[in-house]
């Protein structure tokens, strides 16, 4: 039997990424079959496991042999091997990412279907001299294409920017780089399963800018960059106003909402999926997962995180694994 | 028994205003005890009545004499005393702002507690020679610190800026007009009942700017303009994340959400309260109520609008005239 391998990385040990994987790997039966590999320190993963009186048992990865359904573990040592809970600290900004570094270089090289990553901490990285914004801005330096979006059954959303500040997002809506956008989302999403999926881009002001009254980007960069994308064959609509399109495209399995900044996708995408919500970066030769949250480092430790985005993190990467790459 | 004097406008006659009207109060005995006192061309109303079957039989308002529960008309003679259904025309804009006046002149000398309206289009007014683009501008020339607002049970939204480009509406993230600001949503608070209302100011950039890593607006503007606030004695907080922030706040009785510009209230109102959603001017001497729809020019004459935002808007504006004015 082929299944799918799945690599997971646990995140900032600081944080609840160790506490989701486990939670969701002990019980690993309840999931789709698949090879998970655990990206993380072998020490820091086993306090986990015991903090929370669960057992993973996870074997060996043995990387070069076949894929079999189960749960294996890729150590990755941490420079301190101990996890400091609740903390940013260099040393937990460098063991998120030596672990991630070592999960994506498999993925690269064609071992992992999949890479699902717990949450890190940006500023712990930047303590530890990785001066990223997030998984997707490292992924985004080797793959130019990739695209940010949110999944759920309800909603799905794509963002033309995500870490910058409203202001540089505002003059970010430009119709080259908005038409580039759109042909990278639309390559990304051939290999998802569900499709083929309508693009509906949302207005950057409010009502769409009503005929230019309120804003011209929708007349000048927008609607250009639609047409042009239309043109071309690309499945695009828009732009809609914001305040009613998420609303519409609520439910819809074949619709994709491209939001033109983070928190025009976001809000609402938090509001509709909640705790079922995965975080998806498309345009990889590889399908990468993530829960919507972050690390939460108040409550680290508490053994109270809710592992259900996980789980539809885990679900999801197995579940377009089937079709993809 | 006293009862409170609620006007309504039917808004532009060429929409669902007049249906919506006519549907909540040809059955007002559903409605709490007011003397609902339309403001319309007698003749619009009627053939609306005639065309969904519904009779309002509304008696002539004696705006002099006491007011007593029941459904009354004030008659504003429109210019052609017909709609122009589904268009936009300067005929439909010269009614919905004659009745939209004469409602405020009322109001303005304390004959009327509330003021509940139905939509109107901007363009029709304009083309009507009436420059403004809404009931809230109108009524910001004539109060200053009138605040627009969004009201339902699970959620309450006050906006900072509403109709203007997005990039005019970061500009407008100051820490004076924001001060100004809180002070009149305070202010406006006092009279509604279920208070004191806490006030939850979001901020412009992904994750609240991430210490200035994202947008500095957060470090500049907002946060010193809460420190004054606070200073003051304004139960403010914030500025929170907004991609959470609404999550935070849904179902919450006693907060309201500061959204900093339209979009930012309005998309995540619009899917959490749907069809409950009322629009709610505060600041004013008298309460003012909306339904939270615009409209809807492709559906006027059909009888299909759903009236359940209108309902909203009178029960809303009963509820506050109660404690109020």
């Amino acid at each position: 039997m082929t299944v799918p391998t799945i690599g997971v990385t646990s995140g900032d040990p600081g944080g609840i990424g160790p506490e989701v994987v486990v939670k969701t790997l002990a019980r690993a039966g309840r999931l789709p079959q698949a090879a998970y590999v655990i990206f993380a320190d072998a020490r820091i993963l086993e306090a986990e496991e015991t903090r929370l009186g669960l057992r993973i048992q996870a074997r060996v990865w043995p990387a070069d042999g076949p894929a079999e359904p189960g749960v294996f573990l890729a150590d990755v040592p941490a420079p301190e091997g101990r996890a400091a809970l609740g903390e940013v600290t260099a040393a937990n900004g460098e063991a998120s990412f030596r672990a991630f570094e070592a999960a994506v270089g498999r993925a690269r090289s064609g071992r992992l279907a999949a890479l699902v990553t717990a949450p890190v901490s940006k500023t712990a990285w930047v303590l530890a001299g990785h001066p990223f914004r997030g998984h997707t801005e490292y992924l985004s330096r080797l793959y130019p294409g990739a695209v940010m979006a949110f999944w759920s059954e309800r909603l799905k959303v794509a963002l033309l920017s995500h870490h910058v500040s409203l202001r540089e997002a505002v003059e970010g809506v430009r119709r080259e780089a908005l038409l580039d956008f759109l042909r990278s989302l639309h390559r990304g999403l051939t290999r998802v399963p569900g499709g083929p999926f309508r693009l509906l881009v949302a207005g950057l002001n409010p009502h769409a800018g009503e005929d230019g009254q309120m804003g011209r980007e929708e007349i000048d960069e927008i609607r250009p960059a639609l047409d042009l994308a239309s043109a071309e064959g690309l499945p695009v609509a828009g732009p809609f106003p914001p305040d009613t399109l998420f609303l519409q495209a609520l439910g819809k399995r074949d619709e994709i909402v491209v939001a033109l900044f983070h928190d025009q996708g976001l809000i609402p995408f938090k509001l509709a999926a909640f705790t079922s919500g995965v975080n998806v970066t498309l345009g990889l030769p590889f399908v990468r997962t993530s829960p919507d949250h972050g690390t939460a480092l108040d409550i680290a430790g508490k053994g109270v995180a809710d592992p259900r985005s996980m789980e539809a993190a885990l679900r999801l990467a197995v579940g377009f694994s089937a079709t993809g790459s």
